[in-house]
């Protein structure tokens, strides 16, 4: 007997040119479930005046989070290895291929991630061409040179590390930023799926049902 | 029969007041394996002149990267994932516990040092009031309303998703601009257990091996 899989979301967020919508990271467990086929729900907590029992169950405020029976997990790369135990259409199940996924779904996190959202950050107030601008180059070129001999990060297929990788690196302002033929095509590719679509229309039509 | 671990860092680093040395992240790697009892071996790249055959086996060109009989591993954050799976002293069996461990291990890498990291960075050029200053103090902000209500991060006990966030906050710029009585707390708890020391002389003793 399976529990249903509870992701939670704000209630709204904005939209347009420079709104979050879309890119919310509920988004990347909505994808996960979708491509497993894994039955899922999605629940909201209010956008706007985030309260303390908002924060118990996320410590730092944000979304998404989520539940499986009695176990509720927050940060989405954590829920996204969560879900990757589930199903091997996310992760392979011998030794090596689940270190390849996990190591590349941390690198999505933690040397891309941790470089590409600060410097969209910083160029808010200072334009892409920042502090942080030649450093997120230097990452992107190394990620170039893993994806012009290989089609997927992990275990020679699709896996949860592609799924999070594509979500960190097709922000816009950083799509517009990348001079790698070879990353924007995987980009695409990943994003032609259509466990995306249906995750994407998934978070756009509950989005909009806040829109008043 | 186990085979020895073999963690992989550079064969030196620059010391002093500025250098990394002493934050190098096999740290972690050889932290944990002293936490548990796992036997482990350190070798060595070269710090000047990173090549091709470090590139394969670290597309970012950093270190560490473990080691474990035919599974190589890099990532940091991957490493000690992987290593918790060996020791129930890094993290609890329980799904509840393991979730916990899981979560918590991410919110280090992508909620904290996500913003620590590029903060620091942009500090050597700006100075510590720099532009990422107000999301790096929140965050401790948010940190530190966890951390005066709990001793340990998950599973009411330290777990590894400790050592991962103590190694993430004790960088000397960021110790100096944290306001949190607790948080201090925390870091020097943590940083007092005896496996961090050896750790920690472990990482001296190796990089002095490569001063001239």
């Amino acid at each position: 007997m399976t529990e249903k899989l509870v992701i939670w979301t704000y209630d709204w967020v904005p939209g347009g040119k420079s709104g979050p919508r879309g890119h919310v990271r509920d988004i990347r467990l909505r994808w996960a479930c979708e491509e497993a086929g894994l039955p899922y729900e999605v629940k909201s907590v209010p956008f706007e005046g985030r309260d303390s029992a908002h924060f118990a169950r996320q410590p730092f405020g944000q979304v998404p989070f989520l539940e499986d029976g009695d176990i509720t997990l927050f940060e989405s790369g954590a829920c996204l290895l969560h879900l990757a135990h589930k199903s091997e259409v996310l992760m392979p199940r011998d030794a090596k291929g689940e270190a390849e996924v996990l190591e590349w779904t941390i690198a999505g996190l933690n040397s891309m991630e941790m470089v590409t959202v600060p410097w969209w950050f910083v160029s808010l107030f200072d334009g892409p061409d920042n502090r942080l601008k030649d450093w997120m180059l230097q990452r992107l070129a190394h990620l170039d040179a893993v994806l012009t001999s290989h089609e997927w990060l992990a275990a020679g297929r699709f896996t949860v590390a592609d799924l999070l990788m594509a979500d960190v690196l097709r922000v816009p302002r950083l799509r517009a930023a990348n001079p790698h033929p070879a990353l924007e095509a995987y980009i695409e590719r990943v994003c032609a799926r259509p466990a995306f679509k249906r995750a994407y229309d998934g978070q756009m039509a509950h989005f909009a049902l806040g829109d008043s």
